[in-house]
């Protein structure tokens, strides 16, 4: 029974400021190909790995599970293995959990709810370079939290979503959506059971349009019932945006 | 009256991360190089400034005024003046405000207190990498709190600061001492008239031991009597302190 595998969940964060992004790629590096390397330094043999979802060149995720097979026997003392696993990899890569799961498990097919975070803010501020987006403008927080309660709701949100994208549907339960200020500047929070490619960062643009009178409070419904990618905003840049949650059924939320 | 020299405060806040501290010196790169550099390409004359104090490499500042005689003539509209001086000046030092003072104002001298945090965490966090210290061991924060009280007052502080300085006193009032717990760790205030060098390394380093139960509580009171710098603990690493307030009689606190 030694060489029996055992599905494991994996809770990762990173600073993805200087990756091409969560997943594997040609040519390019990213978050899951520095932990692949981490990974077989400790196993000595070679993983593969499954996200929650993607995340794009330059976006930060606060939470992100990955789940993968490893022998049982691997993994003899957890705090242990998290440690080394954290001493591995670099500093702006970090893991929090390492869960025993069944091996039916799917990070991206059974997670249920995700959460975004996209922070913004105004004065120069040399704390937040590549944490946050500095706005010239400050736009009304109250008119775009009307405007964003109208996304809440199982909608189609392809108006949102890059063109040419090969999804099933582009129907998404959006359970909550505002805008709250902080010291620093705005947070957009925004919970759903799924995301479109770019569809954060196409929401948030359209936002900031009605927020800064670009654009009508009302005309988000029409964006939305356009379906057409064309009439909403254009995406705000990549470093703003934060994974900041995902929810299993299986998996407790307390960090 | 064309050329006539007027004094002013600069308000500003940098991440020392990449920077020598905040002093101009030979064959290192600082804060106060990067402004002069700003400021001449600005005013097209070479200007000198002098900061509220030093801060060692690696050190952040959330607020440090600086003064500077600048011909009345150059600033002609400050908001215009503060845009380009931050479009100049490198991602991680920016100028909150430039405010025209007394000829005899002097950012030295002036300031009648400081403030200081210092910021350590104990899980791997990718967000914080050269912005706070990561501690292995998680300190007791009531001890902590106990012996940081028997800093308020005005003492010697010698057992704290660097050997070998040319202070004319090492008699410093401290006006709080405290550690605050945070979503992130904890974060250590502390407000005084005036600082040695390395005090608040030196302090904290001693109050760590403490709650780490390497010094007992009340041996804070013998280090501060023996003013022996020997006797209290290590210094600890830069990246994790902020100078966080100047303040003067005469210049607003709010933001």
């Amino acid at each position: 029974m030694e060489d029996t595998l055992q599905r494991f969940f994996l809770e990762i964060a990173y600073d993805g400021t200087a990756y091409h992004g969560w997943q594997v790629q040609e040519n390019a590096i990213s978050v899951q190909q520095k932990l692949h390397e981490a990974l077989q330094k400790i196993l000595r043999y070679p993983v593969e790995t499954i996200g929650a979802g993607r995340t794009d060149t330059g976006v930060h995720a606060k939470q992100l599970f990955v789940h993968l097979d490893i022998l049982a026997d691997s993994i003899k003392d957890k705090a242990r293995f998290l440690h080394s696993l954290n001493a591995l990899l670099p500093h702006d890569i970090a893991v929090y959990r390492i869960l025993p799961v069944d091996q039916g498990a799917h990070a991206r097919f059974d997670a249920t709810e995700r959460a975004y975070e996209y922070h913004v803010h105004f004065c120069k501020n040399p704390f937040l370079l590549h944490k946050s987006w500095q706005l010239r403008e400050i736009p009304d927080v109250a008119i775009m939290n009307n405007a964003a309660a109208f996304l809440v709701g199982t909608q189609d949100f392809g108006c949102f979503s890059k063109s040419h994208t090969q999804v099933y549907t582009n129907i998404c339960s959006v359970l909550q959506a505002y805008w709250q200020e902080t010291d620093e500047g705005l947070v957009f929070h925004i919970t759903a059971n799924r995301f479109l490619r770019n569809m954060v960062r196409a929401i948030v643009g359209t936002l900031l349009d009605i927020g800064l009178k670009k654009k009508a409070p009302e005309s988000i419904l029409d964006i939305i019932g356009s379906k057409d990618r064309s009439k909403a905003g254009t995406s705000v840049p990549a470093h703003g945006l934060y994974l900041t949650k995902v929810v299993y059924p299986y998996i407790d939320k307390a960090f």
